[in-house]
């Protein structure tokens, strides 16, 4: 730690600036946009990828229902209105966690693509790295898996509206990057997302 | 860097706990929330104190006016229900900055006491700690500063509802501090707040 004398601290008018704390945790803030249907893998390859980076020495936090909709986002319901506000508002706070430095995942199937494409202009617009990663799992498959029951509701009518079976998902035309869960492992997942944030100077290399 | 191996690297089905965040990060998590009347000296404290403890390798981070007004915030105007959503929303986005690991500041005028003691509840309920940083610096003082106008402007009734003029200021119960901004400089109003983090065991000692 470096010492400093108490008539050396000046006060600032300003936010410090993104670039010194990026320096300070040598990797640069950057949002990984997870997307696609329920059960798809989005959240498994994300918590995958945030134990490795944290494991590594790397500050990553991943955003999705547990933190968001029941906090920030339990005033909202699952009206039109409502699910386009649940969008904005998770890519507003995404953007604040990559302008602190973060290596920031939202998990959300995020079906329509305009929300998911406000979301990248508000980075773009930002000058913060927006990757969009299309979980691009078969439904045949999420479906099997269905942890939570949700398809067999839906299926039987008892979930309204439910993505990809009675409302659309909306594949991403120009993803960073396209992962099949069916086709790799939940290890191989992380490690395709973590070496797109190392070839694209987000992550010093990873030693694997 | 530790060496992991490819193969070493295992799924995981929840985040990354707080505490490994914290110990990467030697500090811990928490909201140090700003609540005064307009230029009584939140911002030039709260930046001051970000300013130093990034210099000094922690990280933190400030959400204002700036960062959340114009962004997550930028649907919300000025009725009451508005107001109180404002808050709701920033003490929610605080409590995801401070799981994350961030020493957290939040910069808004607040001027109700269970907008405040909300936020204050919700961090309580997650286990992370929450300083309620009270400026209280006399009125005259902040009006006689006055940068924005915004004063002038209240007292000649061109802007309605303004804090401490035609809209109330509850001040804190029990703040863990109270800082005049009149009686003592920004540099010192940082130091009172840094040695609380540091007494409070949210901060290795600052060597100053």
């Amino acid at each position: 730690m470096t010492k400093i004398k108490a008539t050396n601290i000046t006060w600032h008018e300003g936010h410090v600036s993104r670039s010194a704390r990026e320096t300070l945790l040598d990797q640069t803030g950057v949002t990984i946009w997870f997307t696609g249907l329920s059960a798809c893998g989005k959240s498994t390859t994300a918590f995958t990828v945030e134990h490795v980076l944290v494991e590594q020495g790397r500050l990553a936090y991943v955003l999705d229902g547990d933190n968001v909709r029941h906090g920030l986002n339990k005033n909202l319901g699952f009206s039109a209105e409502d699910r386009d506000e649940n969008i904005r508002r998770i890519g507003e706070v995404a953007k604040l966690f990559a302008d602190a430095g973060l290596i920031t995942m939202t998990s959300f199937i995020s079906p329509y693509r305009k929300d998911r494409d406000r979301a990248r202009r508000l980075h773009a617009d930002a000058g913060l790295p927006f990757v969009e990663v299309f979980m691009d799992t078969p439904i045949e498959v999420c479906e099997e898996r269905d942890p939570k029951g949700l398809y067999k509701k839906a299926r039987a009518g008892e979930v309204k509206q439910f993505t990809g079976v009675d409302d659309p998902y909306e594949a991403p035309l120009h993803p960073e990057l396209v992962i099949d869960a069916s086709k790799v492992s939940p290890q191989e997942a992380a490690l395709t997302v973590i070496k797109y944030l190392e070839d694209h100077g987000h992550l010093p290399k990873l030693q694997v």
